[in-house]
């Protein structure tokens, strides 16, 4: 991987989720994340009741579909700065064990905002056997 | 549409496209986009050979399946004031006509960009029939 794919996929505070639903329509939503050099992980927020449906969407579709896809991309006026890294992998739910316990810690450590927003606990949205794509629109940036 | 939500449409600057390919997998890349109240464009770039493929990859799967999903969104380290708006529909590949020129003139009006990279004779992905989800975490902001 090169360093500048580790860098963005390390740094950047926000990356976009694609998921299929059971009838085959295609879903995307902003997500957090946090990535450990192999798999990503993202969690399913504690947030009110009406977005609690939206959440069991997000679980229905990979429940029925594993095949999932994240964008993490830099925006800039300047095209010349326009970069993104695209992820395909394997979606699974966990909730215990190991990888779990790793994957709140890495959230933990990433997003301040979980001190005051309780994690452990939660699902988590695990992304593993990644395939990469990138573009940058100046391999000198 | 609410007002947050058309203003939203209106004034961002990329969005991220969600297609699935022939196989049934999901990809989703950034875009530039332009909103007419109704409808989305975004166009094929033309970018050096190495993204042709990529152009070609989107093409193919609109192609094979023409629903696909936008999201719009605002990232804060203040979760208070996010807020996604995730559109729906059918997208089709449009080179001419009235459509075609209207998209055009959209474009050129958001991105001046387009004055040095020019535009016209690039075909369009039109996004219509759309269906829009919604969510801000703090509906007072």
């Amino acid at each position: 991987m090169e360093d500048w794919i580790l860098a963005l996929l390390q740094t950047a505070r926000v990356a976009r989720l694609a998921t299929i639903d059971p009838t085959g329509q295609p879903h995307v939503l902003p997500i957090v994340f946090a990535f450990d050099g192999q798999r990503l992980f993202t969690p399913l927020d504690g947030k009110p009741k009406r977005v609690e449906g939206l959440q069991l969407q997000r679980v229905r579709n990979i429940t029925a579909n594993e095949q999932v896809a994240v964008v993490i991309d830099t925006y800039s006026e300047d095209w010349q700065q326009l970069a993104w890294v695209q992820l395909r992998g394997h979606a699974s739910l966990i909730s215990d064990g190991i990888d779990y316990d790793s994957g709140i810690v890495l959230l933990r450590e990433k997003y301040p905002q979980y001190a005051v927003t309780p994690l452990l606990g939660r699902p988590l949205i695990q992304i593993s056997q990644l395939q990469t794509r990138s573009w940058r629109a100046d391999p000198q940036n």
